[in-house]
């Protein structure tokens, strides 16, 4: 392992946090909430800790492999929560160091899930700071860096590959710094436009900029006790709903409409698949909550919204769907293992691999009653081999055991029961945010241990990075020399 | 489709049902207990639908593929528990068909899942009769048939491999009728063998055949309402755990050590994760109920047995483990994912899959770590390719589809929590028998609607067959032409 390298590079991208932290201090100066020192503090202390790694410490070897991108991004990745944590700390909104360090991850991983004890009179830079951590988390700080940090060392492709779901985004142009550009300028403008229409439905600046960054990072962190219910406006539950979905697909696929291959860019098979079970879902949802509200108008608002919120693994609630009918319930927590679209800011397995391992499975059928009629695999127009459905499937297992895993140690507490351990595993791998039972969307994760707490946290990086690279921290290869 | 070839067997197999009837009615005879023309009719109307179909329907073609072989055992296992249904009908004891049906389906699945309203006072010979579904489900009907009808038509390997768990039946000895005939030996010496331990612990005869039967074929069905909780009796407990360890072995596997090759039989591979998966469960079952029960020989008692009740799928209980700690109660939910040995009487994925799955998952981390090095996949000694990763992946992944699907299909009803619809539909895929909830060991599946009987019937069929032989029954290949 090239540590070197590991170090050079993590110094560059923590010096890109503390740049991140300059809004929420303006934010802090600009409303007066007195937490500005908390984001001094935090930059301070990232400078001195950032600087001397990036200036002083100088690789020889600058060849990037496939380890040390993984173990740079899930470096990363903590140590951005480490010092994202602070401000939370330092501000007192959240004194416990495990508290604090969840709710960063639970941010920067864009699941939303919260400790937060209460939402009323709380410093708004923090609450600002706290829901931009989604929006940057959404499309990738280590993307975010080879924009401004071009220099980066090593192939970026590996660092890319590692941090974002799907082996797409190298496709967009040849040069990795562009494709970024790209990327950032796409999320950026969809971000604005979706800033734009929540005003326009009468949010508060301030309300709308939560709102934003929650659903453009799919993230869920409102600042309302009862998230969006709370605000009980339509428009902008319409308007989340349609950003949720948008948010959830292939954020490539939009640069290639505005570059004129819409056609080619409509015609993806994981679009489709993601488009009919959005569909199908809402219809069945909205069917199963029709009687409990009566209205087809009520139960069609809080469908939809919910179907939105749990497939984007935003989070969000207009209701505590905590308490629909156990087959309402059901659906949401089968969502909650399909997730968004590949190159997406949302969370989840992905549709595309739910999707290959439908088709996979049909065709097992198909070849068991015929075991002589030979059948190839088409998605997405390629045929796929038995080694890439292998492959998709052994990172479900691994997705499917970390999961059970989580919940069995987070159990150990013995504070909550079997429902609520469960799904807060589900949720957090998922990148969901709220779960069922003591976990549900009015409820919190406060209930849990500090080593729970933990777990969780890792569960929440796990599923963000998709696995391997918070595996590798686990993995002897860490150790060994080059 | 040769529904000729077909019809013709099917009649064979449902003489041999009504020869299966006769020892009950000798228990009715026996015992006075009143219910002896239930089984009259009921082998008069086996007798009268069967007889025609294997005397009269002759099958020009004669070689049985694939599909022919899966719709067979389908259609066997269904017409089986229809008129298997019946004396539990014509008594009165489970007046309701849907009942009735469900009963009969989970004693033959060896699932042990009830809907008895109570225990007390019903007919001995009913008793008999549905505890010796589970001895009959356990090694399989139609590997029974291939002993008493030899010149069953057509290529027999195809019905057993469809009946059997794994692809080891045929291995023995190359006539499969020897085979079948092996297997029954060695299961009936084994169940001989328990009967007489559990006669030597006090049991009454009638007790020690019922829990014969529940144990042999890894069923669970018990004659008392708290299960085997109910006898207090420490010494058939132990025998019980000990023997449903037996049974959830290869029953092949004791023919090889009758036969003096035990070094080659106990050195498989799956045997060791299997008594490896036993040991570190009972240890972990037992340490997390230890602070409730505060004695470490109580906790161990009840641990060491549910552990063993639940991967073996039999299902008894010795406590309610409902009320167990939540982390001891996602340990043997755990469990009911993993279930007992290919080629044993027990039911769920099977250690042998589960345990292929973390190998492979195993490689695949090593290989995203280290792309450049070459690892190849070996089990049981023999290296396996992608190809067979794959069609595991798959079956794993109709296994959990239809148990999801099942679950929301039940919770339709609307009377169930989300947890007792989940372990439900988890319970009766893997014919384990209780779950958590209403449906919790000292609970009943009687709440649920005649629709959702039906389901989970189907849901108990396709564990029990392992998924392909149901799946026949919705594929458009039954109707197509020669």
């Amino acid at each position: 392992m090239n540590y070197k390298l590991v170090i050079h590079n993590l110094g560059a991208i923590l010096l890109l946090e503390a740049a991140t932290m300059v809004p929420s201090l303006a934010i802090s100066l600009l409303y007066g909430d007195g937490a500005w020192f908390s984001f001094v503090l935090t930059i301070g202390l990232l400078v001195l800790v950032a600087l001397p790694a990036w200036k002083l410490v100088h690789p020889e070897e600058k060849n990037l492999r496939a380890r040390e991108g993984f173990l740079t991004v899930s470096l990363c990745w903590v140590l951005m929560s480490i010092f994202g944590a602070m401000p939370f700390v330092f501000s007192g909104v959240l004194p416990g160091v495990a508290d604090a360090f969840f709710e960063t991850v639970s941010g920067f991983t864009t699941t939303g899930s919260t400790v937060l004890p209460s939402f009323e009179g709380q410093p708004r830079s923090i609450m600002f700071w706290r829901s931009f951590t989604h929006w940057l988390g959404g499309m990738g700080v280590l993307v975010l860096s080879l924009i401004f940090l071009p220099r980066i060392s090593g192939r970026t492709a590996h660092l890319v590959r590692a941090e974002s779901a799907g082996p797409t985004l190298s496709k967009i142009v040849p040069r990795m710094s562009d494709t970024a550009k790209i990327l950032y300028v796409v999320y950026g403008a969809l971000s604005l436009l979706l800033f734009v229409c929540l005003l326009l439905t009468g949010l508060s600046p301030f309300d709308a900029a939560i709102h934003t960054f929650g659903t453009a990072g799919t993230g869920g962190f409102s600042n309302y006790a009862m998230s969006v219910g709370q605000m009980n406006n339509v428009a902008a539950e319409i308007v989340m709903t349609v950003f949720m979905i948008v948010f959830s697909t292939n954020m490539a696929m939009y640069f290639r409409i505005i570059r004129g291959e819409w056609r080619d860019a409509l015609k993806s098979e994981e679009l489709r698949w993601f488009l009919s079970i959005v569909a199908v879902f809402m219809v069945l949802v909205t069917l199963t909550i029709w009687p409990e509200y009566g209205s087809l108008a009520t139960a069609l608002r809080h469908g939809t919204f919910q179907v939105a919120s749990i497939i984007s693994t935003s989070g969000f609630a207009t209701v505590d769907f905590n308490l629909w009918a156990p087959a309402a319930q059901l659906l949401l927590l089968l969502l909650m293992f399909v997730g968004a679209c590949v190159g997406s800011t949302g969370g989840g397995p992905k549709v595309g691999r739910i999707a290959l391992m439908v088709k996979a499975a049909r065709r097992e059928v198909h070849h068991t009653f015929q075991p002589r009629k030979v059948q190839v695999l088409r998605f997405e127009g390629r045929g796929v081999d038995d080694s890439m459905i292998s492959q998709i499937a052994m990172f479900l297992v691994i997705y499917v055991g970390m999961m059970l895993l989580g919940a069995m140690l987070i159990s150990l507490d013995g504070v909550h029961d079997l429902k609520t351990n469960l799904t807060a595993a589900i949720t957090c791998v998922s990148n969901v945010g709220p779960g069922f039972g003591a976990v549900g969307p009015m409820g919190n994760f406060a209930g849990y241990s500090v080593f729970s707490k933990l777990v969780l946290s890792v569960l929440m990086l796990a599923g963000r990075l998709e696995i391997y690279p918070i595996l590798v921290l686990f993995s002897p290869v860490i150790w060994r020399r080059n």
